[in-house]
């Protein structure tokens, strides 16, 4: 008879928190990045953020339990940076620059702790809202998401037997490893992992970033989760996110300096970071607008991330900027990061081969691709479009309009306003799936 | 990084119901023999069983959750004898003896099944019933116990991490190990396991059978339990309990059948079981009332089951019987089985050794002693002294008496007819520990 671990066996059945995030690096490395220059600029802006399930069918409230749910956010209230974790973020080199985090933001963060959320429900959703300084509600978007999507994961996986879950996760794993077989065929492919917000858990994320590793070798460049870069001896990788234009547009107090606001937020960041980190994300108002207003200096950033608009759209466009400026693309550098999977991809690598640089942000096709990977048919796997939106920063409304109406957020008169001020041009609705 | 099998720690952390007895054979073999009698002789008896916690201060109810109970006793009405478990008892031998289940009786337990039962909470106890058949409610008595037992384990361990729980069974088994070698000094000792009903768990009782089964080797006779007798290759060990003339005694017309009862349950079981199966259980109303009266044949049994006087008192006595009908007690076969531990059983032993077959049926304090072990210092895993009696046959109240009057059960009025009838004689009562 197979010896079992009788104490080990008790403690799996009797588990009481099973915490999803379970530690303050176990987020995009961008969030770090941003907080530094939003704690050195924008100390005392208040914002807040918002949880915003834009798969509206999916009635999260009625598949999480709240109960579960504030258990989970609670925890995350409690972690604090470790001695480790604040030695690896001083000592180590993120892009290649040594301190890249000013020892008094190392310190701040030492004592740094999430806030209080406020959590209700409404017509089968969750309303999930921080609200406070903008260096703390901005910690909060990716536990938040993560947290929602592997309890999303752990209901759909609930009534599943031991093999129909080993099933499961043989089918994904597979799924998984035919689409590494698949990218080894590009050369020259630079890829990373972008999907911590969205993964089916922490564990499943793990397990696609090491597979990544294994199976692709240096074409993988890194991850965005701080956490897995440090203990899988990845690069760290992500820039900045809507968020900056989003909140220094609602600060904005005219149609004018709401106008600059865009090209503001690159000075700011000019002040803290260069070299690769330099990059451009040019949607939050239209990348028709923003390029077509942007001074010269935006030329000699070295990239630019497009997020909303098809990704070989919205690379020509870009790149006929740099060739306006007379910058070779080829000494520049796309970021696709926008619902990629193999075949979008593929598509976009042998487009823009041997013409401009290019590297893949990869998310929820990465670490939550479980489509038809249940033995029982079901859907509960499927990922959703969730994300958590800065909407209010001092008091005002904060507004994304991006290049895919399907994916702003405000209300519709500011958006009206914005889109007075910034123009509709080359807005074509896509549905978002992811 | 360690490799995490993903599935595996899903499913262990989603745990739906952790099964407590998974087989209608998780249950003493007596059940089965007097099944077997009870069927063929008595198939029209109604009767009803009941919980009686004996240890009235834990408060059962409070700590054991009503939904998890209802579960865990749901689940065993599921169960039904497999293919493995009827070839099994029908192909092996027990007590030496092949085909001791008649085919027909194997063939109506096939369709075998639990009956419904009654619960609800009273005073912080729980009220427990199983009513209908005498042929269906014997079966309950075992698993109820059982699960009842383990639940308040789970109770008690819900709150300890990981390494508590690791101490606390590193404790548990070094201290079961110690009994082993102590046990190891007697060099005839014969011993079984008679722990399924007061188990701290299935896993453990297994853990504790094997772990005597290396340690004693040959001195090991057996196991109460039959699924273990099966998955281990230990004999099944077991013969009668109290129920058979309780039930009897019950259905007595007249003080007069009364008073035969006792007797008329050996000439019953003279029926269907001889050889080593011949043990009388002389103390359901009073051993020295029982000797006393006792027809000359009941000298010609193989052996006694003394249960609820002192072991050497009670052994004294029956071996004064036989040496009266003219038997050597060294024929003869003392089982000893109340409440014993190492200290009662080497006294015992020492006691009587030469002068009468002796065999040990340990219980509680084989399969759930984990007083001490609680890192924490708690007395939540302590046992208690639980039983399921019957309390009532074809409508009339059932009656035991017993050596040791705190082991009585049955109403006031009752008891009183039956000492009027079988005499106080001996009766001494003794704290009940379990």
């Amino acid at each position: 008879m197979a010896r079992i671990d009788i104490a080990q066996r008790v403690y799996n059945h009797t588990w009481k928190l099973d915490p999803i995030v379970r530690s303050l690096l176990d987020t995009d490395f961008y969030k770090l990045l941003m907080l530094q220059m939003i704690w050195g600029l924008y100390p005392k802006v208040e914002t807040t953020f918002q949880l915003i399930n834009r798969t509206r069918g999916v009635r999260l409230a009625e598949e999480i339990d709240e109960g579960e749910l504030r258990a989970q956010l609670d925890h995350v209230r409690t972690l604090k940076l470790t001695k480790k974790e604040k030695i690896w973020l001083a000592g180590n080199s993120f892009y290649g620059s040594r301190q890249i985090f000013a020892p008094e933001f190392l310190h701040w963060l030492e004592d740094f702790q999430l806030p209080d959320y406020e959590l209700s429900r409404r017509d089968g959703q969750f309303e999930l809202r921080f609200a406070g300084p903008w260096t703390h509600t901005t910690m909060w978007e990716i536990p938040a998401l993560a947290i929602i999507n592997e309890l999303r994961s752990r209901a759909a996986m609930k009534a599943m037997g031991p093999f129909a879950l080993d099933v499961l996760y043989a089918r994904a794993k597979a799924k998984m490893w035919s689409k590494v077989d698949r990218l080894k065929a590009l050369p020259e492919l630079r890829i990373s992992d972008f999907g911590t917000r969205r993964r089916h858990s922490f564990l499943w994320q793990r397990w696609c970033v090491e597979a990544l590793k294994e199976g692709l070798g240096e074409a993988l460049t890194g991850t965005s989760n701080v956490l897995l870069a440090m203990d899988t001896d990845l690069e760290a990788l992500g820039t900045n996110a809507h968020e900056l234009p989003m909140v220094l547009a609602a600060l904005a107090p005219n149609d004018a300096a709401l106008r600059a606001a865009p090209y503001q937020v690159l000075q700011d960041w000019n002040q803290y970071y260069g070299g690769n980190l330099q990059i451009v994300l040019p949607d939050a108002f239209g990348t028709r607008a923003f390029l077509a207003d942007a001074p010269a200096w935006v030329a000699d950033w070295t990239g630019f991330r497009p997020d909303s608009m098809p990704p070989i759209e919205a690379g020509e466009l870009i790149m006929a900027f740099w060739q306006h400026h007379r910058h070779d693309p080829r000494d520049k550098l796309l970021i696709f990061s926008d619902g990629l999977d193999v075949e979008t991809i593929e598509e976009t690598y042998r487009h823009f081969e041997g013409r401009v640089r290019m590297s893949f942000g990869w998310g929820t096709n990465l670490t939550n691709d479980f489509q038809g990977c249940d033995p029982g048919g079901g859907h509960g796997l499927d990922p959703i479009s969730l994300v958590c939106k800065v909407v209010e920063a001092n008091g005002r409304p904060a507004v994304k309009l991006s290049d895919n109406p399907e994916k702003a957020t405000g209300s519709p008169e500011e958006i009206a306003r914005y889109l007075r001020v910034f123009g509709a041009a080359g807005r074509v609705a896509h549905a978002v799936k992811v």
